[in-house]
């Protein structure tokens, strides 16, 4: 097997996040539920696009935003997503290009525009996601670059992928290669809701041993695992992958290889600004010590420390220097 | 004359903000001059984008940042400016709409897209500003709504306006609607190199007796009266116009009404982010106390808190509650 060439390869969904600040009165007269996030329909977009207050737009998308925090950690990422011929698709090219992530997937004509998700910020940090998926749902197996993932020490997928058809079997598919070339597959579970709408085919994922790192936090491990605690989730599926990273917010986050286990509390911070791309983030540090070899505990750190960055800012992608937040960790 | 439906009416350049941030060893290495703005042609877009790092998205716009803060203090704000049908242009109206500015000005199809800015943020919070102004330029006289204008207390314009020929031949008509309707017309001088460009055309405004009140940092009013120092050049300006308003950055600012003269601190910040929109704001917080018939000393004080509120942010719009930060400033 070569060396690989790329440390993390991403697939998500191309989004870019169109952040306001409401409190939770909007939430509640616009029937949302906080810190979901849900899928709209164009017309919906629309809609609610007209209610809400003004926005700054950053480029976003879960898989994307791990790709950008392991770049910014010094590791070689790339990201596959599918885009429209719009200037938000170039926006989002932009971003993750000149993040220092490899984007080769070409835009595409579907007949609908750049996907992005109408993020709602209330005053205690927490975000709620409208996301209509435009041009991301299209994205088809054919646009997969096959020596790509298999130059990939590792394929990170967020579950979100999971929703629309067409990127589900570019998903599988990829699983599929990266497994053929000896790669390892990580898989984060993106959503309870999420969760909710999919857990059969995640669970058959899972159980299939298609997936060697999974990221979840508190809520969406028990929501798998269809049991209202933390310990006994952990315990039903930690062997039935090689490495569970489970992140529980203010609490910290934990990590479970076989029999070694470790725990890393959060990093303390200054102020909560926005909550949006923390367990993006977490993944991506936790991957940049997992892919030099760091032991667990100093990956768990450096993905507290990426987490930490994130929320204390609008946006979902690191905005300091976090090679230098990292300090000695990644030597 | 009738009672003013609206209390300010800005007419300006529609440009969304892409901003970043960047240190200055890259301001240099592009050959751009600190704290300037220059326009830029689409090639010249394109190609400083593909150089510049990831970035965000938010409505700016000097005199369309000046309506959303008159907005944002309570008053009646309209807003005249030309954005494409395309995706920056529906941004630029959502956010001015939902920052309750009245704009019904309709996007135009003139092969060219909205006008965007690509706004460089270094570490001293200071912004170069490279203008590409797209549809910006194509304002036409013909899209003014004459009764609009006419029934707006206060007309303002950028000096930017009078960059491209087709909004520079709109706002001299907008001077004459107002000027024919009773109203008042305020002018902000922009930016020292726009005054370079065009001192003969500023200079021929205002000793023609069609500005009543006069917008300009320290660094313009000594380019305008061309000389090197502040009282002087104050002093060859200030019985041309009805009210001449001067900001001093962080040494405050002075307004002076015929034999009368106050002055203001700035407000007290926490930290500087970027400075982008504070002459805008400030006179948004000006003019929101001086259409209220305010003491001088009131409108001034006004002006700074809404200017300091803006630089403890990225972008150039209001994102605190500015009347609950004006206290009873407004009563």
């Amino acid at each position: 097997m070569a060396d690989p060439r790329l440390d993390v390869l991403a697939i998500g969904n191309a989004i870019v996040d169109v952040i306001a600040d409401v409190d939770d009165a909007f939430l509640e007269s616009e029937g949302l539920t906080k810190g979901s996030m849900r899928l709209i329909d164009a017309a919906e977009a629309e809609r609610l696009y007209s209610h809400m207050p003004s926005a700054r737009q950053v480029s976003g998308g879960s898989a994307g935003n791990t790709a950008a925090g392991v770049a910014a950690l010094g590791g070689k990422a790339g990201f596959i997503g599918q885009v429209a011929s719009d200037q938000l698709g170039q926006f989002y090219i932009h971003d993750l290009r000149s993040a220092g992530v490899e984007f080769t997937t070409a835009p595409g004509d579907f007949g609908v525009p750049t996907a992005r998700s109408m993020v709602l910020v209330t005053p205690d940090g927490n975000r709620t996601m409208n996301t209509f998926l435009g041009a991301a749902q299209h994205l088809p197996a054919s646009a997969l670059d096959e020596a790509q993932i298999a130059g990939a020490a590792i394929l990170y997928l967020e579950g979100y992928l999971w929703d629309p058809e067409t990127p589900r079997y570019a998903m599988v598919r990829a699983i599929e290669v990266a497994r053929n070339a000896g790669r390892k597959v990580a898989f984060s579970l993106s959503d309870t809701f999420c969760i909710d709408r999919h857990r059969d085919g995640f669970n058959a994922l899972i159980d299939g041993g298609r997936i060697d790192i999974l990221f979840a936090n508190e809520a969406e491990i028990q929501a798998l695992a269809a049991v209202p605690h933390l310990e006994t989730a952990i315990e039903a599926v930690k062997d039935k992958v090689e490495l569970l990273v489970v992140t529980r917010s203010e609490t910290g986050a934990l990590a479970n290889r076989g029999g070694e286990r470790a725990e890393v509390e959060a990093e303390p911070i200054e102020a909560l600004v926005d909550t949006t791309g923390a367990g993006d983030l977490f993944a991506a540090g936790f991957l940049a010590g997992e892919v030099r070899g760091l032991p667990l505990d100093r990956s768990l750190k450096l993905g507290a420390i990426a987490a930490a960055e994130v929320i204390q800012h609008y946006g979902a992608r690191p905005e300091a220097d976090l090679k230098a937040l990292a300090g000695g960790l990644l030597d």
